[in-house]
């Protein structure tokens, strides 16, 4: 049968095109994990005897080029990616999503101002090399261990509860690791927050955030439904007042006043935003900007409430003073920290957690191995502060750490446990250029100034706001996207955002 | 409080713009089901005591207008509500999804050819009396069963798992009601399908092939997977040789050939295209463009199986030869019958389970009543053949039904009981204008005649599927979705299907 001559054909085809990967496992069973691993509640394993035998990528050879592998695909992971030169280094990057979100813009698709796919860049689209070169790979895992002294990191493939195929061990042999796997939302131990909150830090939070929020609008226009749960179920509540807090206020304000009125006649008069914070909105602008902005949002009808959040419940949330909330979607964007996975490695620490580095965003006391991003920060010992976990900041050291890769990579100082001699030159430095945030209605807050006392350009307004999207409009990484986000705004200027609950 | 004083205020406001709800549960707890309802698994329910109570939308009273019911939100019900007149009318749409799906076009996103949101236009775009007029609702519910004699139908809301609230039933009275609920997906009894095979009919299906797909892509990728899992993961089996199983397959193909070459170098040589069918394919189409279409689905690398299947098993299908089929996706579209909602009104029945309806569309027997589209089918009395599942069917069936109902609404017969005495016309006639599926790399068949004997054009080529696509952005709904279908099939040429899986 012609099936069986296919099957057979292609079982005795060579595959030799990938000398580098060593098979010991293919007779062995899979390993039969059928739980969801996420890299949040992971922490970091010991190696396992088998994944010591060597299945995986093995330490590259003298005719190789080094291998620099890459944990994370956010802002610190890809803008590194991009800047490494491809000619001196193979890359191999460990992620459990194949994209990076171009997170200034997410709050816009939960409401449908843009696309979901108009802010993901594919990381093939960012580094071609990684879906080209024979030595270069994107692996679709979790890294749950990392032995700094074989230079090895084990990872799992991440299945998504679509079984085509049990989780899978592997490790991956390193000449250079940068470890860029980013932060968590914290929670501050408040209790239910995982499990009735929305964040928004990736795409299927804001795909969730939407599909929550067009259920409630068609669910509260029911017969039967009294006025008490019609109004819990179109209460938004934002807990955080920073700029993604404020950003997805204005947004939702936004599609309520523009196509909610249009679109859900029967209840745009029950639907709500409340923004809880405990201290400041937007605290890191100065008081001018904020007035504006308290007073831009309350009249787009965010109600702005000062509180601390105590418990969390299934419907409502409870407040220090005992005030009782009722919601239908809770947002929660309180700030990051560092995930457990971070927290358990057996590396030197920074304040809060977080790996520590030095002047060159190097990992001291292991070889080889760097940390970038949100899951970073500078060790007590360099007497530098810890920056703030911000999309500038990660893609800065990116940009700077492919820099000095490149650099030593061209004396031939590439490859694992070689680079002892090498000048790294000038240390990472940070330089603020600004901060930015939208709240709705066409107007944005833009502060160009280094620090909240310095000189330079702080605006408010339309004007802002028209900066604030060239700005972005010109960050987004391809092509493509930048075309989509462009057509996106259009359309919705024109047609209104589409409401359709996919 | 700000808070307290918010709720206090909203509680006293008076609600009286929606006079015709009455709400006798308000103070009862709501029904506590946790499980997810769908209509492909709902049976009709008999009526319960509380609902008899009357909570919903009651009968209409002499000084408004006739209330038209519409059961479903496919191609025959939303041409229906397009065509009907809101100012003699006001409808009330039922169903578990708030947008049409435009399924000639949904086979194109699940490799990104087209954006899953270009293909579905939501009800209030195509009807938009639906969320304005207040008399008209969209209903985010299961039909869960209809009591003609009462004239009324009882209703549940999905939930969707996302538990903001807990599933709520209702009934709503109506003056005409047209049930347009569509078909399922035939299984034949086969074990396995539904829980392993992917369907091909919403967009929830292509989303999650898309996903499974790229999955596979980047799993097969990874270190120590043997070489026979590699073929199996990126095995994809169509079963079912019909329009939809011939159109993704081409457009697999197109993805394989453009898109995989490019971007997963690495496994590019393992993934294939199986297409498995019992009989011909398109079987609808004549000889020549059959042989042109097989022709060109082997030169694109889609096997061409003839085969029927046993059995399907999570990782592999058998044959009824004995032949293993190991997949890594498998989409099955082998056609469609009723649901088992509709197989257990206790209405008339037509040939295959089918609501039985007359030449006019109507149900006999009960009043008020009509049925349209995949789940109808013309009585045996009639002399007529059923239909075939169609969207140019279901579509013409819906744009007759409301000139219909139009004309008797306009002598006064749009309530309850009242069209005794009215002409109701022409009865409803259907013309078959044509077939058309594409086959990949840029070519389609275009069959203009009625009939395989008939006269007419019978093209296959680059001009049918320039034929095929002028056609299809013409047909597409909304010029939002048009736009963007164009703007999707430009981008697709220029940068390539986005890889992102979101």
């Amino acid at each position: 049968m012609a099936w069986l001559r296919y099957l057979s054909k292609l079982t005795n085809k060579k595959t030799s095109h990938r000398p580098k990967i060593t098979d010991p496992f293919l007779l062995l069973p899979p390993f039969n994990f059928l739980s969801h691993f996420s890299s949040n509640t992971n922490v970091a394993k010991p190696f396992t005897n088998h994944t010591n035998s060597g299945s995986g990528l093995e330490p590259t050879k003298p005719n190789e080029k080094p291998r620099v592998v890459v944990l994370g695909s956010g802002w610190a992971g890809c803008r590194f990616m991009k800047g490494l030169d491809t000619n001196i280094y193979d890359i191999v990057c460990v992620s459990p999503r194949n994209h990076m979100v171009f997170t200034p813009l997410l709050a816009s698709t939960c409401v449908g101002t843009l696309e979901f796919r108009s802010v993901a860049e594919p990381i093939g689209r960012i580094q071609p090399a990684i879906s080209r070169e024979p030595g270069s790979y994107f692996f679709l895992a979790n890294c749950i261990g990392i032995d700094a002294h074989k230079h090895m990191v084990q990872c799992e493939t991440i299945t998504d509860e679509v079984q085509t195929i049990d989780p899978w061990r592997f490790t991956v042999s390193y000449d250079k690791l940068v470890i860029a796997l980013g932060s968590q939302p914290s929670t501050f131990g408040i209790q239910g927050v995982k499990e009735h909150a929305s964040f928004l830090r990736e795409v299927h939070h804001a795909q969730e955030i939407r599909r929550k929020l067009l259920l409630n609008l068609m669910l509260s226009d029911v017969p039967g439904i009294s006025v008490e749960e019609k109004k819990r179920l179109l209460h938004c509540v934002v807990v955080g007042g920073g700029p993604t807090g404020v950003e997805f206020s204005g947004e939702l304000s936004d599609f309520i006043m523009k196509d909610v009125r249009l679109r859900y006649t029967h209840v745009k008069d029950y639907i709500r935003v409340t923004l809880i914070e405990a201290n400041e909105i937007l605290s890191s602008f100065d008081d001018r900007l904020r007035r504006y902005a308290t007073k831009q949002l309350t009249k787009s009808g965010v109600r702005l409430v000062r509180g601390i959040v105590k418990d969390v419940k299934a419907q409502k949330i409870i407040l220090d003073d005992g005030t009782e909330v009722p919601y239908g979607l809770l947002v929660w964007s309180t700030g990051v920290g560092p995930s457990p996975f971070i927290q358990s490695l057996d590396l030197p620490k920074a304040p809060g957690g977080r790996i520590g580095v030095d002047e060159w965003l190097r990992v001291p006391s292991v070889q080889d191995v760097f940390s970038i991003g949100d899951c970073s920060g500078f060790l007590e010992s360099t007497g530098r502060q810890t920056l703030p976990a911000l999309a500038q900041v990660a893609e800065r050291q990116g940009k700077y750490l492919a820099q000095v890769l490149n650099k030593i990579g061209k004396t031939g100082a590439g490859y694992a446990n070689s680079e002892k001699e090498v000048e790294f030159g000038e240390p990472f430095v940070y330089k603020h250029l600004g901060s930015m945030a939208t709240i709705g209605r066409y107007k944005a807050l833009v502060d160009l100034r280094q620090n909240k006392e310095g000189k330079g350009l702080a605006l408010a307004g339309f004007f802002s706001f028209f900066i604030w999207r060239s700005a972005y409009i010109t960050r987004v990484v391809s092509w493509r996207n930048r075309f989509y986000v462009f057509i996106n705004w259009v359309t919705t200027l024109v047609f209104g955002r589409d409401i359709s609950r996919l």
